[in-house]
């Protein structure tokens, strides 16, 4: 049985699961590059007041590493739901709230428990491409769902149609949307859940501390319906990246349903400090959004200016369309020292709100291109087409 | 569609996996008690000389936090590596090593990847009751396999036997097995792969490091057998669980195939820090493991000398039998202030080898108890019954 690279190689292919050979692994490219505008993170450091609080919380408990967490996480839920409560004014309690090593895994958790074998997720493509990859690696049988062809609108009507047509287990609805960057109008959810009644319908709102004045949250719509799950993350709004919290809020029937699929002790000791002292300085960690807002709405109006087709953003990223080939405007923004993302939707790129000087470097760049790069009308025919690097994890 | 908890819980289990329902979570009791030798941690906290280098660490990468992590987490794995080699003698290169949060998760990342509907993974009872959740969990069919009836012992003849029987995708060993703390026969290994030619088999090594002087592990075996898969953990030895980090090694080709179903960034920029600090005070952290086996080894010659029937360990823990009623035991220790572990086995308990003041709290405690709770004579039918609760993750 001993054998070289390929025929190890060719053995390992043999014995994977039919349906992930041949496939590549979900990721960004991983490149040095000055102005990183490609997945969607917060570009400011954690306030150093924030850096010492969890540096003391962690100085009295790393002694302890020797003994398992807490696997109910009794300390961060509660921090968890103290915070989501002052953010949206919504009364819930400990037992509503889930978290995991980002939101991926929260999301993971519901697909293994509602999901399987001979059911069906629904969600309306182009959206956060980790839904169908989670969907499908547990085998679930994932639906490309449809949007409107220009502006990537979803409306109640036509969610309801598709929901009903599917037969769906669980439903993905994204608000705001990634990759294209606008809120859900808020008639989707009840329509969703109305039209698919065997139905877990997750919202993910990974975005929403973002979301223009007057967006509501599908946290407000809880109280009526057990099946309503809400993912968010610390990942985006929260500067958080790094740290891997993801969290969902639903029923606290559906919650501890969860517990049956979870891994025991998913949450070290050190991600439940470190999470929990970063949600008790929340005003500090979420000062530096309206800025990212300006910054986010300065690339819609100038990328406008110069041509392209830039998406209503409620998010901290701007889609943009117009483009001759996007790939080649990729590769020339890359050239300029600015890291940017093509989400796989020909003609377009997704480009993160960064700072002030990272979004001029941005913006600066692209005035340079647009007389050869930008298409002064906009393109028909915007459905994706595969293959291309996903969106950004949360 | 409003209602109160009843209405939710219903809705909930009528949504939930067939599967799944009524099924209760996996979890040892989580209690407030004195001598806790009930989830084979190492009782030693982690050293002080670590805790400060890890702060240390800490203290310049937490500003960061707002950044992504490495996906492929490469310092940590160079670490692992080097660990590995020091501590087997294997030559190993990082592209061989694959980490989680918890061997758990390397456990799943496997079942996903080489299991699914349709497709039979084997281990042999009683062994960890993970392996059998994660797969069951995963979509995977579980086939329990048997051991011989008093010693728990499990043969090369057996083992192929049950393999040949079953064409199972993914075969389960544990060495030193768990709950009943025996390392396997090598010759197990070699046995297994050859009549399973269909399968990944999986070597979970969780407690190797506290084996008995003359074990094999399971590693030097990796450069033939590019489907052979050795699991391994920082919570038991290295007195991390709090930490959560397990891994295993394969051949690069294996392990590639991996990131088709891990979640990206699974792994949090703390918890690749506090590993790789940790794994480079490998001695430090290790420096322990001998006391901890002169308690494992006199609670074996004292419960023996009770009249109780301990099974032979190379692990941190032992399993005794020869208990009139485990569950009357299991309670009178917990009231006398120890708690250990019922892990199914009818007349038996699994205890950990704590220090040296809490190995005597438990022995003076079954001394007390032994007149009344021990049967002199091995009882017949050790196989093991449910429901009762699981042993402790790794």
């Amino acid at each position: 049985m001993s054998d070289g690279d390929g025929s190890a190689r060719s053995e390992v292919q043999r014995l994977l699961r039919a349906d992930l050979r041949g496939r590549t692994a979900y990721g960004a490219p991983q490149l040095d590059v000055a102005v990183r505008l490609n997945t969607n993170e917060n570009s400011y450091p954690v306030p150093q007041v924030v850096v010492d609080a969890i540096l003391a919380a962690l100085a009295d408990e790393m002694a302890g590493l020797n003994r398992y967490p807490d696997r109910e996480f009794t300390d961060l839920r509660k921090a968890l739901t103290t915070y989501l409560e002052k953010q949206s004014g919504v009364s819930l309690t400990p037992e509503q709230v889930w978290a995991g090593n980002g939101s991926n895994e929260v999301l993971s958790h519901i697909v293994q428990a509602f999901g399987g074998h001979g059911r069906v997720a629904l969600g309306f493509t182009p959206s956060y491409s980790m839904h169908p990859i989670i969907s499908e690696t547990l085998g679930t049988t994932w639906v490309d769902g449809m949007r409107g062809s220009e502006t990537f609108d979803l409306t109640a009507e036509s969610a309801a149609a598709q929901a009903r047509a599917h037969e769906p287990s669980i439903v993905f609805l994204c608000s705001p949307n990634n990759p294209t960057g606008t809120a859900l109008p808020f008639e989707v959810i009840g329509a969703v859940l109305e039209a698919a009644p065997d139905a877990i319908v997750v919202v993910d709102e990974a975005y929403a501390e973002f979301a223009r004045p007057g967006t509501r949250s599908a946290l407000t719509l809880l109280g009526d319906h057990p099946r309503l799950v809400v993912t968010r993350t610390m990942s985006k709004a929260f500067a958080f990246a790094g740290g891997r919290l993801g969290y969902l809020v639903a029923s606290a029937e559906l919650v501890d349903a969860l517990r049956l699929v979870r891994l025991p002790y998913h949450l070290s000791i050190p991600t439940q400090i470190i999470a929990r002292v970063a949600l008790e300085h929340a005003d500090v960690m979420l000062a530096t959004v309206e800025v990212i807002k300006q910054q986010r709405d300065r690339i819609v109006a100038e990328l406008a200016r110069l041509g392209a087709t830039p998406v209503a953003s409620d998010s901290n990223f701007v889609l943009f369309g117009g483009l001759a080939d996007e790939k080649a405007t990729w590769q020339a923004l890359l050239d300029a020292g600015v890291l940017v993302r093509d989400v796989g939707i020909p003609h377009h790129l997704r480009v993160t709100a960064g700072d002030p000087g990272e979004t001029t470097a941005f913006l600066e760049a692209m005035a340079r291109l647009a007389p050869t790069h930008v298409v002064p009308t906009p393109v028909a025919d915007p459905a994706p087409e595969g293959p291309a690097e996903q969106e950004s994890a949360s």
